[in-house]
């Protein structure tokens, strides 16, 4: 296998310089006034009309010679004659001649003779005259011809964002189509023989995954004023490649490439590239996301994406975004940062620039240091995790220097985006269907679905508001239970295994399929396996090498029923209402309570009450198998 | 003219409660996950497959059991038989025996029998054997299936506005289309005669203008995340628009009817709201904007807002966005505040909560007092003026019982939009086509046109950066000359007309458009003139008074052209460079000198060196006739 290496990386500095220089200039397009919120303007917008066009009446009254009320008021009225009337969108057939009045709406054309209007809440009309109770000045409650904008004015400027503002402004003037900056064209190709785009059904035997580079780039150029453009993706056949690189390049202002993780994808492109094109660079030093090429291709700039989607949307937002929105006229938006303590100790020495994806919380007012204090633990599942990028709310920038960030220390982090807000509640611990509703009815719930074990160790340390916890546990962690209820656990089966008890798992043949022991129901199933040992007298253990498949855990806890599904096994640990929902068959084994341990000076954080309430509720367990809903109202048990 | 006028205001907070209990219930849709980002998610989201599904390298390398590598280090490697390959994207062929290895790229499955993965770079290839350099533990390198997502996990909640970071996730769930809540439908209904959509010529002598609302209203509604829904616009007849509103309401969730000031358009939908539906409030005590309609219509929610595009759009950024917001999911925006000085005394008395709009201008860094030290002046050219809208940067509230706001007073300024910057330069005073090319060399210029003299009166009161001047002043104001050029005036006249000299204006009879008193133009004119009067020994009031159309001065400065252009007049005052532009025969007057004079503690601001870079350039006056573009160049004359 012929692989390729990048060893000579430049630094984020060199990198920024080299995307900067890729120039990317979309032209200008005319869109209607309709389609013009949220564009940029191309070219400056000089009035070509007054508006208005006409002195105008700004209030519903009179329109009147000023002069003939100059001795009017209250006790004495000036008393003038109607001699007519003069509706918005109407030429006026009459003047005003000294000692007349002509009615006059809002809007309405100021009739010839007169120079202001007298509100109708100042007079009182009475029969062919109006008796007037106050004086006016010359030009009161009158907008003249071009007071709002004058022909020849400039109205906007090149480079301005039109928002509502500016389209009002636009439509006053009878602009009907704009001409803005034309969307920077972007093309998305991405590439490797394992991907499957997603809607359609995986070969995990063969390797695939959905692609996941393609969309969220996508979205990411979009949000950067750019306008994606997906190319069906390929395998890593040269010449397949380089028809559809050039297609793109012909079409697009900038050509990202995106997707494999394999080095022999990245090679041929960058082989593509390197032939028939002028690469800058390929290589950056940055955590996560090393792997990244910039260069040219026929017209177009290029920019090659690590294929890890966490690395992929960080270069991306990194170096790619700012380029976009240059190109796009859209100015870099406003970067809200936050500062907060670290809320565990963070080690590193790679030697290059760390944008480490942090998730953040609110330890709440009692555990509160300050209005800012907010808690920050970094969200790394490796780079292959997609999950990653939903439990992260922003970025710590460590640099290259720095071996670690010591718990408690004050770091900045730059939020993805400005009006994101923490989680009001962050769990970590077990996984479970009910838990899955209750958290509907929690405002921003984050919940790390580690197993009963570390959600325990992750609440020794502070780092979470509470741990889920199913299962009998063996450790004493201080916590405050703010909410329990139980659940079946058991076996789900295949139609007609006639498997009924724990005991045809260790007897007969059966192929099984376990959790790993960091889960609250494997806890259960070894326990129930000890007493199983204990009747029969002999060692736990020894019942458990009997069971093909029982150390060999899986994460998931869906997964060993959907395994039975699949015909991939005869017997999964799971529960009740995961079998039911699934169609299986389900052996019950027990029924075991989940509690929600609270870290105790956060057991009042809005986020907890609002948990607490929900399962208080009860509606989350209304419909689902195996919770009964009674153990939900009986906290005090 | 039967009236209707609007008594009994409620407070604003009872208007909040009123829009406030219209449910807008949109629904939901399911929309594909290319338009997914941007959008709110209706339902959780669980997950139905592991991800990965299966075991994955994730590094390039060789797949091993890791007990085979204990002993191994630099110096004495362990020596394994390689046995084959595994791409990604394909199904291993070969499984990993004691003392063998196989070949994976980042991404393929593991082979059965490994359960480690030892980096390239600790390895060397030897023909049909892997030097192996490195010790590996169970795991290593490996991403084992669930780890990032485990079927039956809870991936997304409900409310979750999707970024290109759930749309990654999703992506990895093999979601192709998503629950999204649907927009809400806004039906936007303008109403008046007088009313022209954008794009149509206007006849201003019955009082034609452009609508203004229907196109910055829907913008409005967008920004919110609801669906604008322009309807045709319709006069004042009660079927006519009885029949339209109930359409609107079938068709929408909520109906928006906007557009004419006239009484009787708004009398018209008052009485079919009022007959038809359910009319919950019909004013509110806030300007700009106390006329407001809110009720229902058969099964669509209902608001009316007032004619004037500044009331228009505060009532619907203060009430209705809110409301199209909730129901569309998505969070109230974060409101930038910036504080800062009122750059001018404010006086107010109406008892009513008033939405002041302001502008800001950074005073630079020699006349700042703190890093938030803006100054902040009202723009208020009444609720009729469209140019409020832009020139406007945020609003003040000013409470009903408050009389004045100080000059120096500090107040808060709701940005209208958090990323909102204030203009670095500022100037009043005299329109030129020259100024309107240079300032779009300048970042986020603002200039209000208002004539030379109102120009210097702002200078002298500090509320600017800079005034714009041209022709003779007799002001003596404490400024720094900045920037200057000549530009050539005179007459614009019709083909042929044969107006030669002002004295032509003067003795025959001919239709003049001239400019008011405020302009630097008819500063020039009236001395050109006071030189003809004291030739002739005549007093200069007697030659203007033979002038028809002399008192009578427009404000825009090319109106006068345009007149001349359309017919209405036969000589119109403005430039050389207007007349030729418009395509109109020239008579110069004179040439006079545009100076743009600086505040002494702002003359070194950055926008006021960007104009003057811009003036020295040169290049805005290249190709614009009466320029001498050797003036622009010779700042010391």
């Amino acid at each position: 296998m012929e692989r390729k290496e990048f060893r000579d990386l430049v630094s984020p500095e060199r990198a920024h310089e080299a995307v900067g220089s890729l120039e990317l200039s979309p032209g200008t397009e005319r869109v209607s006034l309709a389609d013009a919120s949220g564009r940029v303007l191309a070219e400056r917008i000089d009035a070509r009309i007054d508006v208005p066009g006409f002195d105008r009446a700004s209030l519903d009254g009179y329109a009147v010679r000023a002069r003939d009320t100059f001795d009017a008021d209250e006790a004495s009225p000036a008393e003038l004659d109607l001699c007519g009337t003069v509706h918005a969108g109407e030429t006026p057939d009459v003047a005003v001649d000294p000692g007349d009045c002509v009615a006059v709406s809002t809007g309405s054309v100021l009739p010839p003779g007169a120079d202001a209007v007298v509100m109708v809440e100042e007079t009182e009309e009475r029969g062919s005259t109006v008796a007037v109770r106050t004086r006016v000045a010359p030009g009161e409650a009158v907008m003249f011809a071009g007071t709002d904008v004058a022909a020849g004015d400039r109205a906007l400027g090149p480079g301005t964002r039109l928002t509502s503002r500016e389209v009002g402004l636009l439509s006053a003037l009878g602009a009907d189509t704009v001409p803005v900056r034309a969307k920077p064209r972007v093309a998305i190709v991405s590439t490797g023989d394992e991907l499957v785009r997603p809607g359609k059904e995986l070969d995990p035997a063969r390797g695939e995954i959905h692609d996941v580079n393609s969309y969220s780039v996508a979205a990411g150029v979009e949000e950067a004023g750019g306008e994606a453009v997906l190319y069906p993706h390929v395998g890593d056949d040269y010449e397949e490649m380089e028809h559809l690189l050039r297609e793109a390049a012909a079409d697009c202002d900038l050509v990202l490439s995106s997707g494999s993780t394999s080095a022999s994808a990245v090679d041929v492109i960058y082989r593509v590239v390197d032939d028939g094109g002028d690469l800058l660079l390929h290589g950056v030093a940055i955590k996560p996301g090393k792997p990244m090429l910039v260069g040219r291709l026929d017209d177009a700039a290029y920019v090659g994406l690590p294929g890890y989607p966490v690395s992929a949307l960080t270069i991306f937002r990194t170096f790619v975004a700012p380029a976009i929105r240059r190109a796009a006229g859209l100015p870099d938006p406003q970067t809200a940062t936050v500062s907060g303590r670290m809320a565990v100790r963070e080690r590193y020495a790679e030697g290059r620039l760390r944008l480490m994806p942090v998730g953040l919380v609110d330890p709440g007012s009692d555990d509160r240091e300050g209005p800012d204090d907010l808690l920050v633990y970094p969200v790394d599942k490796g780079s292959g995790a997609t999950t990653s990028l939903v439990e992260a709310d922003g970025v710590v920038e460590m640099p290259a220097d720095v071996e670690y960030l010591d718990r408690g220390e004050t770091v900045e982090v730059a939020l993805f985006s400005p009006d994101l807000r923490p989680p009001t509640l962050l769990l970590a611990g077990e996984d479970d269907p009910a838990l899955s509703r209750l958290l509907d009815q929690v405002t921003r719930p984050r919940h790390l679905p580690v197993g009963s074990r570390e959600g325990l160790r992750r609440l020794r340390k502070g780092a979470i508001d509470a741990a889920v916890v199913a299962g009998p546990t063996d450790q004493a962690t201080p916590s405050t239970p703010v909410a329990e209820w139980d659940r079946e656990w058991g076996l789900a089966v295949t139609e007609g295994s006639e498997i009924e008890a724990l005991s045809d798992l260790v007897d007969r043949d059966i192929r099984f399929v376990n959790r790993t022991t960091a889960s609250g129901l494997r806890t259960s199933l070894d326990d129930a396996m000890g007493e199983l040992a204990v009747k029969r007298g002999v060692d736990r253990h020894e019942l458990e090498a009997r069971v093909a498949g029982y150390d060999a855990g899986v994460r998931a806890h869906e997964s060993p029923v959907r395994a039975v599904v699949c015909g991939d096994a005869d017997a999964g640990l799971g529960l009740r209402a995961t079998a039911e929902r699934l169609g299986l068959p389900f052996q019950s084994l027990g029924t075991q309570t989940v509690r929600v341990l609270a870290a105790p000076a956060r057991a009042q954080k809005p986020g907890v009450r609002a948990l607490t309430d929900a399962v208080a509720g009860g509606a989350a367990f209304a419909d689902l198998t195996g919770y009964p809903a009674s153990s939900a109202n009986d906290e005090t048990r």
